[in-house]
């Protein structure tokens, strides 16, 4: 079966375009992977029409198939296994076209995201999905995951910067919704099903994108807070202060501050260790006289207010990326002990209960244990990270799942902000949906992948 | 039969929440409508548990469903028969809570948009769908037809604002995704096929909505452009120059222009009557002592360069009310013809070309026509409008709706920008959408509403 798999897709898309199990074999799972990818085949499509032709022929022989982009997911959303078939977009990697008047670019799906911002740039213009894989993520996984990061307050998720798409669904029609418009209300909006749905519906081909003009000034800084009501307060006032160009607001808890400003890692404290709440905040604008004054004025006012007791401003683009650098060095956490991840989402008037209850149910349960705290707060998402001994880490993962995961039930959070579901979440997603949203999910699943061909198994769990 | 449906839904809900359709045919269709209602009953379920009563009734007898919200929609989406039962959300519009601090409302769907507006400005926030028909229209009938209007450009349309829906599905079956949360991808969003789909898949009961900090300054300026290079290059200018802060960009053609501002409209030209094009471009910040030197600023500069050539700035808010005033001083075009009303979308670049070509064709095919066009420039969004003399209104309706759609085709232009489908565009969806989007579309309808009675007919032409 599996020497007929390589064969008879070689036939369909050529020999160099299909790798056999044993090449599959030497392939990463992913660059926070120690493990190899696993797969019966890999196939390697250079068209819409060769991955429709692959599509056709797993679906005519109940062959299981991943869809594999940048393999930069963190939730085991692109596992094969040693029947399935890989599906990799990594020839089709052109930038199509970019239209600085209209504003929208034309990408196949397998482009890199850091290429894709590099090019508009030079247009003027910017794609403001960012997030650290930027440099080996697809725009197809980003949309296939309705990827996030550190702009969603100012321009929303992937699903906001997508206009349209063409997809190729199990059966291996291909369902063209590529278009340009901003505003289209001609029935159903199709694309709405594939963004968010981790290649289980449908493989993502080709997208038209949204851009926006490049902001001009940036400015930011690093702010010392007291207590977590002047983390919200803040919020809501810079947002309103700072009228339309507040583009980021991050949050570090105390311990994920100090991880990060002491040795061995790089960065240094730009203001004390001793607060229990850093906020970094960022934003960008179009005027380079008046909007350093602003920002100054607006923080000064929050100073004067009380809800901030020290801080850093930006002077330079350096200082800056020195700014960013700190909140973006996540990789101290892999340092002194297993560290299990999370990205979850909350109303933010729950959070500071919630995470007073991480810690003691940690206290209690989980002994030896580091937890580590930050997030987009401007969109409710916490990651929150749980560091545990080395050799425990196999056994307390689903001690620590569960006490991270359960309290979100109460008021409705999320398992996953925007990490996606794919096989690790799964047993969880009960915790933020209901039976009757997960039967529904079903009966989406089957009206489109009857055979249960594309990546079975992730996101939704076995029917009950 | 329809004596049985009264009595039976009565039963169910109770005796005056059911109109027979004697009742019925006492009532308006609508604002802009000369007819009533049609309609075997109306049916005004008074909670979530009633309209699943309800649904799940006219499921088990087959009896066809449309659901009612403000009946201000223009494209016959609400339109019933004989034999249907109308469904009316007007009891549940209860507004269950304004978040300040998350920023979110939980409504019932039958809420009036302006009701909505208003609770929320008393908080200091905003919710920023704005379109003419705020006094009648509902946040439900908003979110099932994806509403647009002023300040798409910011805020993006109605689909962008919903952050969590409950809805019953035609079996009766209570699907509740309600959450206040900017971020979840815990599997497929199901919110988004209810949002759009014009009650042909669900009927929505309540909604979490977002809501934004109110802006605190608005400026606006009216201006005259000499051709439509300028008005496109004046929109990505502007974008740039007023970082994050403009909030509209309205463009009227000179018909238009002169419609609105001549007697017997209330409407007086703030600038000269002959130029092509008028820009409305309005921009809302926070920063009271510095938005209108910037704002200004960014103007000159652009007359500097020779974009704008003409213009009126606005002193005061009742300077701004009477510019809006103009743009949406639309009943202008039910004088002196049949209008017949359109709302396009389609590639910037293709604008100036496409009203060209409507121009011709008119002139060859439909004598004594009046052609008008505005629109959301910024969202790629035309008005066309097609005065027609009266008594020839029916008789040259399809041949102008031949002229202003076909050559949509060319460019993957959209027949239907905001307006929805219903049944008046539903001949001309073909324009829009491939073959297999309309297949993918009768999937979704044929898994969620096997027995086809939801809003019946509406957006999805018969199976070829």
């Amino acid at each position: 079966m599996t020497m007929d798999m390589v064969k008879e897709l070689r036939a369909l898309i050529g020999e160099t375009a299909v790798l056999d199990a044993a090449d599959v074999a030497t392939r990463s799972a992913g660059a926070m992977r120690p493990d190899n990818l696993q797969g019966a085949a890999l196939a390697r499509p250079a068209s819409t029409a060769e991955v429709a032709a692959v599509l056709g022929w797993c679906n005519a022989h109940n062959v299981a198939v991943v869809p594999v982009g940048g393999l930069t997911g963190l939730v085991h959303g692109a596992d094969g296994s040693a029947d399935t078939l890989m599906l990799s977009m990594e020839r089709m990697n052109r930038i199509e076209a970019i239209d600085s008047r209209q504003r929208c670019a034309t990408v196949q799906s397998g482009v890199v995201l850091q290429t894709l911002q590099e090019a508009v740039e030079a247009e003027g213009l910017i794609f403001p999905l960012d997030l650290g894989a930027r440099g080996s993520a697809t725009v197809g996984g980003n949309a296939a995951t309705n990827a996030g990061g550190n702009r969603v307050i100012r321009y929303g998720m992937m699903r906001n910067m997508v206009l349209g798409l063409e997809a190729v669904l199990a059966d291996g029609t291909v369902v063209s919704s590529l278009n340009n418009l901003i505003k289209n209300n001609a029935g159903y909006d199709l694309k709405q099903l594939f963004i968010g749905s981790e290649g289980t519906l449908g493989v993502i081909t080709r997208l038209n994108l949204r851009l926006w003009e490049a902001p001009t000034t940036r400015n930011m800084a690093l702010l010392g807070l007291e207590d977590f009501a002047s983390v919200t307060a803040l919020l809501k006032r810079m947002d309103r202060d700072l009228g339309g160009t507040l583009s980021a607001y991050e949050v570090m808890w105390q311990d994920f501050y100090r991880l990060v400003t002491t040795e061995p890692a790089a960065g240094r404290p730009p203001i004390a260790q001793d607060y229990p709440y850093y906020v970094l905040l960022e934003s960008q604008g179009a005027d380079p006289e008046g909007d350093s004054d602003r920002f100054a004025a607006a923080l000064e006012s929050a100073m004067e207010a009380g809800l901030v007791v020290d801080g850093a401003l930006s002077q330079s683009e350096s200082d800056c990326e020195r700014f960013w650098g700190l909140r973006d060095d996540v990789e101290q956490v892999f340092r002194d002990g297993y560290p299990v991840v999370f990205d979850v989402s909350l109303p933010i008037a729950e959070m500071e209960g919630y995470v007073a209850g991480l810690r003691t149910a940690l206290a209690e349960q989980v002994p030896g244990h580091h937890l580590l705290v930050f997030g987009h707060l401007g969109d409710g998402n916490l990651h929150v990270i749980v560091q545990v001994p080395h050799d425990q880490g196999t056994a307390l993962r689903p001690v620590v799942e569960r006490i991270v995961y359960a309290p979100l039930a109460a008021f409705k959070g999320s398992v996953s902000a925007e990490h996606g579901i794919g096989l690790e979440k799964q047993p969880w997603i009960g915790i933020s949906r209901g039976a009757e949203e997960l039967a529904l999910m079903r009966t989406l699943k089957g009206a489109l992948d009857p055979r249960n061909i594309l990546n079975p198994g992730k996101v939704l769990p076995p029917a009950p």
